[in-house]
């Protein structure tokens, strides 16, 4: 399977690519609106997944080139940069890839982080109005600390949640999730339920900043 | 400390009386607007915890009187009976008093359950405004399926969250949380962070209805 991470030169980009490129035999390319920084993530993932004892190629490109030569696109993208990013790479999009949106509104006061989704209800169901209407959509990765995920020696022992309308969609993301080591799949029913998954996002912020001893926390349903 | 359960006769109500009667030595008060119902709810969680192994009395009174006994007094009630059920019983709520609010506002369609806050911004808030001033009021309880806390034989291994802008009244509520086996307590910050915890009750719905191999899923943050 190839995994393009649009926007993969962010925080949470650089983590799916370093634990993907780490645990999976996956294909993994790095895209980005500029395809000279593309490259240059690569490199470094390459080389961070090297200092780990995985020899790995990671390629760099501009985003749409990245998604021509995927199966399964990531949007880890800032929220409101998911439709640009969608409606960019379109032409390259088709029924057989699978698009993924890790994204969550929010908005910030003094007492934390709080949902704040798109007129769409949801940003997954935002992606989902940007795609062509023949790809599939599923909403994941929400709540997952960019850091954790970074922090190779670190165990991951949590979960993330699927929403979709594509049974074969979910599917393939849950494949790739569960190729990670310490990362389960759960299904969270279909696109009409991403709003309260995306709400992880805003609520694991705050049990960050107010509970003790959970840094970066995850979660894990039982 | 004596917890009053008002709306104790309930699911959630019934499953908080059996784990804090089986699990702590807190005095366990079952509220309810119908003293009669109270009187014999009270005596089947008694022969509950019996049938377990565990001698308590549980005793059973209409909601005012049974908070005018309490320490804690947790409204194990509908989200729309909330602001009534304070109302009911604010002349026997004092200063050293602690108002536990456990709801979640919902709408359910055919795609599953979805947050539907007041338009306080939540139940907690809403339990908050109906309270008098100097009654604190904490949000805890969010999202424990009343069959597995009823079923004494399982062990929790869960989480509870706590929202509220009283410090003292968080540490109260997290003292009674901790006394139960298998239940932790986490902080997640003031007031307005409650509707974000509290969209953790439709979101485990969701997951329960879709996710294989979860029957009544709680949360742990790892």
């Amino acid at each position: 399977m190839r995994i393009a991470l649009l926007g993969g030169t962010g925080d949470l980009g650089r983590g799916l690519a370093l634990r993907f490129g780490f645990h999976t035999d996956h294909d993994v390319v790095v895209g980005s609106r500029d395809p000279d920084r593309a490259h240059e993530a690569a490199d470094a993932y390459e080389s961070t997944l090297h200092d780990h004892g995985r020899e790995r190629k990671i390629t760099g490109f501009e985003n749409a080139m990245a998604t021509d030569r995927a199966d399964v696109v990531v949007l880890a993208v800032p929220p409101y940069h998911v439709a640009d990013a969608v409606e960019a790479v379109s032409g390259t999009l088709d029924s057989d890839d699978v698009v993924v949106s890790p994204a969550a509104g929010m908005r910030r006061d003094e007492s934390g982080a709080h949902a704040h989704p798109p007129s769409a209800g949801s940003v997954t169901a935002l992606a989902a109005d940007a795609a062509p209407d023949d790809v599939p959509v599923v909403g994941a990765f929400h709540g997952l600390a960019a850091g954790r995920l970074a922090a190779l020696g670190a165990d991951l022992g949590i979960d993330t949640l699927l929403v979709g309308d594509d049974e074969r969609a979910k599917e393939v993301v849950s494949g790739i999730v569960e190729d990670v080591d310490g990362l389960r799949a759960l299904d969270a029913g279909g696109l009409a339920n991403a709003a309260e998954v995306e709400s992880l996002t805003p609520l694991l912020l705050n049990v960050a900043r107010h509970a003790d001893g959970l840094h970066d926390p995850g979660v894990s349903f039982r």
